[in-house]
């Protein structure tokens, strides 16, 4: 099967979605259909074991097709990767995650992202809490930013325990569990049909071996995952620009030309930008996505960067290039840009990364001048 | 009266008018009260006569509050403008025209796009017709990118004349006319509020006398006051959005850091960005208006590339600057991130721009190298 | 006289003096020569008084010929500017310095860095130090940056006294003293020809009222004059590489091409790139310096700002454009591209400019909030 | 051996030839002694083989140390990589090239540019000509643009014949034949001790068979290597004024800081946008010619125009953030701001890479939508 078989039958009702804000069902039935869904699952479970470079590329093109569809699939993909290197999850409930996923799309996701709190990446304990009442956890908590949450089969909940001193890690819920309410508050420019609402959980119980510890909200360290994960899916989302933009700069014959706008210089010209901008970023993302898989040392935040502001450019790039075609909402172009510029909310953010980057890039040079 | 107050006014409901794509008749009636609708008439038609300093001045408040407003606006005050400097109305039309604003906004635009041509600033002969009928043009036509169309009290058709050799010019055409059908095709990312539907004229009848001859579409050569007064529009947008991210850099104190955004440098630095790309554009938008005012040659053109850019550039840094909340469609950003992204549609457009420029900086040469 | 035949003067030589980082005696005395080094004296003084804006045009004339000979020149003007608005200088020393200015081109600057202290615009005492004897001061210190040193009438040597407590203000010293070593140090990749060298004061003695209190380095507050009048300089500068960028395009009939580089769109949209920029920040530049001239509050950092990335920017835009012969040593603009590169060097710097104008934009939303 | 100690070899004299613009013989030595110079002679020659990956990496390591030693390495090095893949030379005159080269530094270059032609890269056909005169082909032509040109050991002379129809390629000439003049015309902002000067062929005189045919100039299609070679050689200067200004960075301790600059987070952001800019287009280069070597086809020019990019940005972004230090020609970073600018001007130059890059992606679209 080819990838780009996929990026078709997701693109044919993404703008569907997108218009009504609406949870992709179909278009995760058809990601789980492909089996696509559970690449990530380790050899050891009876899985694909597919590593960050496949991953890269199954993002890549589920972006192209939709990217909320991507988004949601990615929570899932790295909830599987995370256990495949480093397993958080007790045996029993992932066997059942498991079985549960041949059946039919189970998804999962961390919720992390509190209202007081700000990103959990940047430091904080959870305000939401699980206090013991005798076999079980009562969890109470508000989370934000719940991609999906509408459709999770399990929620694997950031919290801490009403222990003395607290414990940190996840609360594993069911989707579908008493005192778990989805607020639809998720009303965004774009990814509009990944519904990432609030979630409430209000007296919400779960055995005692469903908290468990996860680092970074999700087991084992899942940075270059993330980084690099959706880099590629924005990837997806600015190549599908490309191909629009190429395909009406063939159509288009303005009648005072006598030929399509592709036969000018100054189109091949700019199509020649979005191009070196998508092939390096793409380049860069796969080197560094193959790189992690070897075991190599990857600044895979730097990806990040550049494959975000490259996605992103290339994208105003063609609106410039079209004019008020490319704001009709009729057009993909229009909901391709309000969805690339989604790319640069999720964390790392740029800021972080820089500073990363040029403290790691200094200490060098205090490694080698320190006696 | 300052115009800060008819800021705040419009202001208080673009958001609604935004989220339905509804035409601001009460923003329309906003400005109207506050006299500004007929700003432009000229001295001797009892006008305030005011120039396009003024204009400027008036375009970016309206800006400011709702581009929606602002941009129906200035095709009103361009047109007394070019009816000031050129006038190609009858008397007895635009007596009537000037009695009825007395009265209530009067509105007036040029309708000149059709589908098959590309925008008339780019050259070609119009579609639209009129045959002669005794005493009367019977007019067909279809013009699209209508701004207003709605609620214009005068259309000025763009056409040719069904003569041989055909003239070509406008046809004043009352809003109201039977045959004129307007269909609600406008669907854009921004400005959604301007209504810039398409317009069917089928068999619209008008005396001989309201064919007038307007180069350009308008009269007057109005080429600096569409590129400056649109450059002041957006550049309200992005102050809009300028003030908004000062707000939020005031009142958002995270628990981590303890005290508010706005006394971080890098906040800080991002800020001065943003202000050095408005300041600087605004100052210039400025200067070639009052040097138009004054008679001397200005690069309009110019002015409108970096003011576009400068406002575009500030509104995507003030979302790259504030993330996730940055593009919640409750949040005013986002809505300013959707209007201002509508500044580069508008003719001249930059390519035409630089082209001019260049070929005017390269002429000079060949002006003083020729004996 | 028109600024263009003193813009020719000085270009006539500006190479040579570049090559060998020679000190332009010869473009100074054609500066002196037109009567623009004592523009800035006061009527009072029997000067012409020029203010701000005509001050902007000198030394953008005088940055197009040679921006050695600008420099120095603006550091006289400057301080004739200076005692104009906020007399520092003893009377009796000023009409000494007139009466010199009749009869040759008597230079004057402030000699502010030190080593060890970085920038004095950035904080900090001086280390240089005049000690009492008697009717004198004995000074001794080390300055560094000290553009013209070789050929100052008098150096406005700023330090403190050797008081307790100490003040601190300019001591007046004339170029020629005992005591007084200029060594040529300065060899920079750009404004070879402005010899900044570093000047050693050992032992040098001046008359007690030849201490003055000169904030800033230099009398009045010169901010805006520094800013404005050494953007102007180096918008001078980058008009100079346009010139000849226009001339080579015409010039260069490739004979694959048979017609000159000037008649391709490409070119044509780069020299149009180039044009709107320089002339945006020269509009902004002699706006900010007419407003300042009347008094009215103006943010000349964001001038400075914007004019050096402007003139950067067009001049790198410009060698992009010529490959290899741009960097040849023989041709102009290799030279031009040296010389604008300085431009970023002199106080204020960028990152000072955006942190003033991010917290002055913030502040006035502290203003407008505080009850 | 470690290619970091090749590096500081090099760079110990990399100042003192830049200053004088001298031909770094030592620096070839260097180069020799470490077998870097034959190092992509073909195995069945009994070379090393090296691939462009290999390459890459060493003209990285040689550009950091004296991007004029790797530039005229370069030329040699793609010499022996086009007879490795494609031969051109005749056997015994490239077994005597061998010979030599395992004695001494025997450096071999095309030339290719003539003063009429602009480069012919761009087309036309050489004025260079050699008539044929019994057994020997006698020379005669104008060459300028000639890297290494004093001590190449052969130089192939891109040129045709007398004959009817002339045929194109190379004649394989001594470098020190008699009718062979080098001029000392290069005098360049950057890379001066690559002596790219001119060469002159009066009546020289070569045997029958040291014309061949070189498609291109070299023999096989280099294109990949000229490329991602000249590429890494300009990655290789910003990395030597990256290190320069973390050095900087962690020296300089202003009094009024009381640390290093290098703590400061404005500084490690700017560091971090560096880092971000060369890694990214170090990964791309690095796997654009593995990508070469295993065959598979791959966009070097985009390769080319991100990593040149990368480069020059990088450096000019150190050159802002450290001020007038600089720019003092005593500072490496002035020497590598120089001479990093000159990485444009090699072809393929940015036009051209982008007009290529934009019509294949155009074309692409024609074969899937041609029946």
């Amino acid at each position: 099967m080819s990838l780009d078989v996929v990026t078709q039958e997701l693109a044919a009702r993404a703008a569907e979605h997108d218009r009504d804000a609406s949870f992709p069902y179909d278009g995760i039935a058809v990601v789980h259909k492909h089996g696509l869904l559970t690449a990530t699952v380790a050899a050891r479970y009876g899985g694909e074991g597919a590593g960050l470079a496949r991953t890269v590329d199954i993002l890549s093109a589920l972006g192209a097709g939709d990217p909320a569809v991507a988004l949601v699939s990615a929570m899932t993909l790295f909830t599987h990767a995370a256990q495949a290197r480093h397993p958080s999850w007790p045996s029993h409930l992932y066997d059942e995650l498991l079985a549960e996923s041949k059946a039919w799309p189970a998804l999962v996701n961390a919720l992390r992202v509190e209202p007081e709190l700000g990103s959990p990446a940047r430091g904080g304990l959870p305000a939401t809490a699980g206090r013991r009442d005798g076999d079980s956890w009562v969890i109470d908590g508000h989370k934000i930013f719940s991609t999906g949450a509408v459709a999770l089969s399990w929620m694997a909940v950031w919290g801490r325990t009403g222990e003395d001193p607290a414990r940190v890690g996840s609360f594993l819920v069911r989707g579908g569990s008493p005192g778990v309410r989805v607020e639809p508050t998720w009303d965004h420019l774009g990814l509009r049909a990944s519904r990432s609402d609030d979630v409430h959980l209000e007296g919400v119980r779960v055995p005692l071996d469903a908290f468990v510890h996860t680092p970074g909200g999700r087991g084992a360290d899942l940075t270059a995952w993330n980084a690099l994960g959706l880099a590629a899916l924005y990837l997806g989302v600015a190549r599908s620009a490309q191909d629009w933009l190429i395909g009406f700069l063939h159509e288009r014959t303005p009648a005072s030309l006598g030929r399509p706008l592709a036969t000018l210089p100054r189109f091949q010209a700019a199509v020649g930008e979005i191009e070196a901008a998508l092939v390096s970023a793409t380049v860069l993302v796969r080197a560094q996505a193959a790189g992690y898989d070897a075991g190599l040392p990857v600044e895979a935040g730097i990806g990040k960067l550049v494959a975000t502001r490259a996605a992103i450019g290339a994208v105003e790039q063609a609106v410039a290039l079209i004019g008020n075609n490319a704001l009709n909402r009729r057009n993909p172009l229009e909901r391709h840009l309000r969805d690339v510029l989604c790319a640069r909310i999720h964390t790392p953010q740029d800021d972080t990364i820089l500073a990363a980057a040029g403290q790691a890039a200094l200490s060098q040079y205090t490694k080698e001048h320190t006696p």
